[in-house]
């Protein structure tokens, strides 16, 4: 693109605050898009700041034609309004896809939502390029988070799965999942998923990122998922791991949300 | 309303072709608005029209300070772009909730549609009215359409029912369904849901309403359900009946959306 039309794609990212996991987040993203050849820009607002300044962030980089996908990393701090803010995010750059247009588009048949969700869209990646069928098979979602657990449950029904999502009111949890061909959980609880919770040969994506206490790793904690990995490993046909699983897959539909956001605008084919 | 501030809500109804069940669902709900007092216009326009007549037609109802609600029958003929049709529908009198702007606040959680699309809010009205507890059930929707299935889905995953969604990819939906405490079916197959489908115990919704040719009819036909409503009243411990269950429901919401549309348009609490 850079050669063709002498144009990046640009990706602004919105950090509010000091939470630990969103300044790593945000770090590996910028990473990649410096690997990537996509300009990014930041903006880093303290913990304390005022609904407006993010506002104003969100605004200016909506207006800058060098800019095709802005990214507010949540959640926020409790006294801004996730809603407001993301409303006034451009349709046309929410390469995060939590704008609720995208999302209804997302779940209604015979719709094309602008952008899929990243981790979504990474987990649907992993099954495909993994040849695991989708249509017609068992899945069981768990969690319902706006950002992970009911986009997934969305996407694997467009993909024509049966699609079951457990959530914290649920019921027998155990016996549901393991009935499932294919499991996702992001329930952000450790070792949550053991292998009693498994049928034999199911597929496991694991979204849970749950940081842990670590002295001995380079930013005083780690991230650990959902599944009992060694467990899972016994019973499943095949687990993600975390870290280096869904993580990286998410970061590279970032990108690749923020490529075809600048080729639309460039009409670039 | 009409005592306190001199206005009435106003429902405006737009019938594209000659579709008989169609024809049926416009004119009761025409009858409907009369009996409550809701001011009703219908724009009737023929199968073969363009698409700029039903686009001119929904501009003139979003411009219509009497109208707080605008209706496009659904299924629109095949020559039709529904979706883009939709699309210029004012977000303010969507009282069918269609619009993927409502469909995405549905599905988000700690967010709020401005209207519940009306067969779902009627199906959750049953529920609730008959004291049928929803939170931690396990529910089965059978379905998936835009109208029906999905909304009821995402409906009944906000009251933290545990939700599986049924559709024609699925395998043994049987099995599927006979898992659930609540059972809600929109697939529009005469007689699906056999005894074998249920558990014993469960609450039953019936939404199917396929038309079925019966020259003693007054229409020359009838509406008929997807379940085996004999069979089902046996193992069930409650089923609504087609017609009679969801249909004077699905009115009731849209004259009830209706309602809302006109208070929050003249501040009347």
């Amino acid at each position: 693109m850079k050669e063709c039309i002498g144009k990046v794609p640009g990706l602004a990212v919105i950090l509010v605050g000091d939470r630990r996991d969103s300044q790593t987040y945000v770090r590996n993203k910028i990473k990649a898009c410096e690997e990537a050849g996509i300009k990014s820009v930041m903006a880093e607002l303290p913990n304390y700041c005022a609904e407006d300044d993010v506002m104003t962030a969100v605004l200016k980089f909506n207006e800058d034609p060098s800019v095709h996908g802005v990214l507010v990393q949540l959640p926020l701090p409790e006294h801004l309004d996730e809603e407001k803010i993301l409303n006034v995010l451009s349709l046309e750059k929410d390469v995060d896809g939590f704008h609720p247009v995208n999302m209804g588009n997302l779940a209604m048949r015979g719709r094309e939502p602008l952008f899929i969700p990243c981790t979504p869209k990474g987990c649907l990646e992993l099954l495909i390029r993994s040849g695991v069928e989708i249509a017609g098979k068992k899945a069981v979602v768990i969690g319902r988070s706006n950002i992970v657990g009911l986009p997934i449950s969305l996407l694997l029904q467009r993909h024509h799965a049966t699609v079951s999502i457990v959530h914290a009111c649920t019921k027998n949890p155990e016996q549901i999942t393991r009935e499932a061909d294919i499991v996702v959980t992001a329930a952000g609880v450790p070792n949550l998923i053991r292998s009693s919770w498994l049928k034999q040969g199911s597929v496991v994506i694991d979204v849970g990122t749950c940081p842990i206490e670590d002295p001995s790793s380079e930013f005083g904690y780690r991230l650990v998922g959902d599944v009992c990995y060694e467990e899972a490993l016994r019973v499943a046909s095949a687990v993600t791991p975390v870290p280096g699983g869904v993580g990286p897959m998410t970061i590279a539909m970032l990108l690749c949300n923020t490529l075809d956001s600048a080729k639309r605008v460039y009409g670039f084919a």
